[in-house]
């Protein structure tokens, strides 16, 4: 089996997440004087494209980082990557309420929870191509592969904080949202170091 | 033609429907102190959603598999190519009704027979490929094919099943649709032996 | 410019095309006694989503061959390619139409006037990337590159003679759109030489 | 990292947002008789969607074009070009807006910010990967990484404009957004000449 159809799967999936994020954001049916109005409720919902746009984008780098180091491809590895799927392929649901109830606790958290699940399913999927480096090249070091396990994992701990915080002020649950993308997006020298380091080894 | 454009374009029909799933789990528009509620009614087509993505991802890991031996691209390969996945495009209208009635009957039988039509399909395209080898390799054994063809019409078998047990018992029914997607994702010794040792032949 | 990334980016909107077509199927929101009545009801919507995926079909496939002869690209061939996938972007539409309103004039005639258009701009495609042999290989003979022309233009005298049957009857209609296709999936083998013999010149 | 993973999913963008643009064309349910009123009243949501397709398809040539000339890719770039792709993911919005309400100042300027923002986007990718040709090959001419900004933000003063007509005649306005993708379309020999010189190199 091919790595090649492995990634152009995924990346059909990825690319069709993030194009149908904007589906939800529908055009208000309201009269022409109400038009105004009618568009700037629909802020919440924009925003929330952005944020999951983001997050997906930030899953997609991810995904394509992990699959540098993939060298080998079987039946299980396809159905781990499928399970991350599922959980990426589920975030249209949990943004479309999120912009819908941008003031409600449940929607903030199921947006946590599925968030997680992408974390904790790509983890997975990690830990067990690198088990025993069957999937990957052979001199991968054990310390990088705990290093992208702690990377993958470090957004869930932040996404329990914004559940939590919900409790709180959902203002305080937004902003460790959006924070966690922006990590990942600002050139993290320790992180891309690390990286290159593991690729070249 | 190019081997390379038929998988291309399979991956990305199984990409969109896979993804087009959830796109059936809408936002309920409700007052704000019944979204809880409005949330769990959900549970089924969410529960749908899971199910669906899972066997069209058992589908594409089917297809991928049948692809490794294919050699040879004509018309007609694309032919009997597309009708496979005529019925694979299908599948996210079943999924929705399930995911609507979930407690009637003919949701049920009309999902098990969109599935048995993709089985169905998916033979008589191995079958065609293989026919007198003209598609495959030719050292590609007599046996090899018939185990293909048997490992994709015994689903035909149980999804039959189900459906006789709708009309006893809707739960048994689902068990079955559960299980047979479950039977191709647990690492299968037999099925995978044989994979491997005819593709290594 | 890479003929890669043409092919990638026209099977992409093929696919999307192809899958879409299902989306307007909708689940009935009825009393479940009346549930069963209600899917009877959407049998034209179904047998207009398997027309159109036939169609679509039809159209990639042709779409296939002719890039088997393309051997330049500019930016001149990704518009003229570009009108042709805008022709078949919009069939989602009429399709829509035609279950919508299966046995109203005015969708028939649609259908055929956009299914034309394909034709149409296929053609013109063709002839912009033959013309002087610019795009092709040197040595597509003239009689092979008028007999693709002539191909790609049959099935508009077709589609002219379903609308105007819409007149008189709509079953005439419909049987007309059907059989286009049957023609070119059915194995033609005098069609199947000609491209044989000027792809192997 | 390599630079097909990153063309394979923005092609997979693109592909998808050209398509879902007639998503938004829907099928009108009205009594029979008023059918043919209802789909008259369509046509400005089938111009919005063509208008959009050229629009956007000559964002994805665009995008094709600076691709040839991109030589590196690591995480910087991957994540300038999502940002690129976020607002080419936006515009199925204002167009369904724009075809919902065609005469409305509002939509009119939507449409041409959200545009803009994909010209500013572009301009900011390209202006990174030629910054002291970390990722283009080292021997691209600084006044041609400058004459492809220049091309790149032309748009956004014609958008400008079309958003200042808007409230004096939305006519000019369309007109306006109509004669930027054509200047595009149109072989410009002085464009052409600059890239394929670029290019050759």
């Amino acid at each position: 089996m091919t790595k090649n159809r492995l990634e152009a799967f995924s990346d059909g999936v990825f690319a069709i997440v993030i194009t149908l994020l904007i589906i939800e954001v529908r055009v208000p049916i309201v009269e022409k004087v109400q038009l105004n109005h009618a568009l700037i409720e629909l802020v919440p919902k924009i925003l929330s494209f952005i944020l999951s746009f983001i997050i997906v984008g930030s899953y997609w780098v991810a995904h394509h980082t992990m699959m540098q180091f993939l060298e080998k491809v079987n039946r299980s590895v396809l159905w781990f990557n499928l399970f991350t799927l599922l959980t990426v392929a589920f975030i249209p649901f949990p943004t479309a309420l999120l912009g819908e109830y941008p003031y409600e606790k449940t929607p903030v958290i199921l947006y946590g929870i599925s968030l997680s699940l992408v974390n904790i399913t790509g983890t997975i999927f990690w830990r067990f191509i690198t088990y025993k480096k069957r999937f990957v090249k052979h001199n991968l070091s054990d310390s990088f592969s705990n290093f992208v396990t702690f990377i993958h994992l470090l957004p869930v701990l932040f996404y329990m904080l914004s559940i939590v915080f919900s409790f709180i002020s959902i203002t305080i649950s937004y902003i460790i949202y959006l924070l966690v993308p922006l990590f990942f997006i600002l050139p993290n020298p320790l992180i891309l170091k690390r990286i290159k380091t593991a690729y070249n080894e």
